[in-house]
């Protein structure tokens, strides 16, 4: 099933999406709110959704998703992990050295916006860069989860732009501040839950864009750590918890690295990620000085 | 205003405490809630409460401290985000550089508990170590907070001890692991606002010990990145929010550092972190197995 939360005329709600037309969860399902949690915490919801889905595949009327304006996924989502270096050749890139365990850090919800919204380049800093990336949404929470069962704990897939401040990235030796720029991060806009994909959304073609320049281009194959690995992993330390993410790290070609210099994002730009099979999420850059003007206004 | 989240007879409430009597600001102040959150979010609370706690300082009837069961002053803060080498003789001890900008790092909610919880050694580590620390609790959110400023935004100081598993802090250069367990970071017990200390908690003594035996004794006056400083180093990446939690980085003295070998936590030790005139925050030290075979029986 492919779900996309947003809003039509101003309203939220949870839509499940065929082709080009999406059906109104939060008006057809008792109980399952205006973003994915509570279809997270509760598998009988999904029932009644996935049988709203099939109507809509049948013929059942729907709205344009073209009219819908995307909004998160999970409006707050308790925790966002994301492992830092897991494609080979992007670590090359990056100067380090492949590691044996992931590299880990956290983002937290200030620093994440849903697909469409502005990308915010700091006042600070014109280092803004991008990073395709597959995205990981928990559904059944846990502790010592085992490789084996891992896939289990998956709720659906999803798109990230782990948008990064290079010089603040690399102040000190922990990333923190570089990943947390306000309104960096962008998700979304599709869920696919696992049926629709391949075992860990891996063989997936993935690539970000601005305009017809491929910036990166890969596959969610070539991972270090696949999906499966990396929730046993995390799951060693911390208890996930429904609705968690899960950022699994981007394919070389990120602009600090790019040759003969790097490729920052620039306002009036519009980064696109795309990976196959789930969808694009696209972010208009603009400058921060922009957004406080309209604020203003 | 000393205040104190926990709960009487199974009862979770917010004091305001003096000495060793504390007033019930729950009952007594509509709106209150029962941690922390309500107060933070809304000063003129805030009136009432101080009102509350002249009175029980005048002699008005109260419930003693000791038969209070401490919880989290904030049971869900939306960030938290903790420095990592802030006094220089830590930072020698460790191996590092002093840096020229803050070590940033956080951690999820899952690795937090109040205090007088069990910490838990992981059955995966025995390299289960303390930090003492201050802990800042943002009042007044926002974003490019000013250094001359920043201490308006501070609701009011905690004690913390940041429970680091060693070996997982280290597996790459991302201490998110290490610094992520669950149960390992003990918050509390007492939340001091900023009236009732030097201007921004500073030159208060600040210690670790198991029994008699000190682990760490330092003063936060020996703080590299003051508390004003570090609001406004965050704050210009970030939108503060009210609740979030910053921890102030920890004096030389851990026990991964201590000659000729470490000095690890045991389970069956308590590890009491103190800052003058704030209170203490004492963690019993239990064995993960142990905790899984209470919940089991």
């Amino acid at each position: 099933m492919r779900l996309l939360v947003g809003s039509v005329s101003g309203k939220r709600a949870v839509f499940a999406v065929d082709g080009d037309k999406a059906v109104n969860l939060t008006e057809a399902v008792t109980g399952i709110g205006d973003d994915l949690a509570a279809l997270i915490a509760d598998p009988s919801l999904l029932e009644q959704a996935q049988e709203k889905a099939r109507e809509l595949a049948r013929g059942a009327k729907g709205v344009a998703v073209s009219d819908i304006t995307p909004a998160l996924p999970v409006s707050a989502p308790p925790t966002i992990i994301c492992l830092g270096l897991n494609y080979t050749d992007h670590i090359k890139e990056g100067g380090y050295e492949i590691p044996d365990y992931p590299a880990l850090f956290m983002r937290g919800q200030q620093s994440i916006m849903a697909a469409g919204q502005p990308m915010v380049r700091p006042g600070c800093s014109d280092h803004l860069d991008y990073e395709a990336e597959l995205m990981v949404i928990i559904g059944k929470g846990g502790r010592h989860i085992s490789e084996a069962q891992a896939l289990e704990h998956v709720f659906g897939y999803t798109v990230f732009n782990d948008g990064s401040v290079r010089d603040y990235q690399r102040k000190t030796h922990q990333w923190t501040p570089g990943k947390n720029f306000d309104a960096t991060g962008a998700i979304g806009p599709f869920v696919v839950t696992p049926e629709d994909l391949p075992e860990g959304a891996s063989g997936l073609k993935i690539e970000s864009r601005v305009g017809a320049e491929i910036l990166q281009s890969s596959n969610t194959g070539n991972m270090i750590w696949s999906v499966a690995q990396t929730i046993a992993t995390i799951s060693e330390y911390t208890t996930l918890q429904p609705g968690d993410h899960i950022a699994m790290g981007t394919p070389p070609g990120v602009g600090h690295a790019k040759k003969p210099r790097p490729r920052w994002l620039k306002p009036g730009e519009t980064v696109e990620i795309e990976i196959e099979g789930i969808g694009i999420c696209a972010s208009p850059v603009v400058d921060e000085a922009e957004i406080g003007r309209e604020a203003a206004e």
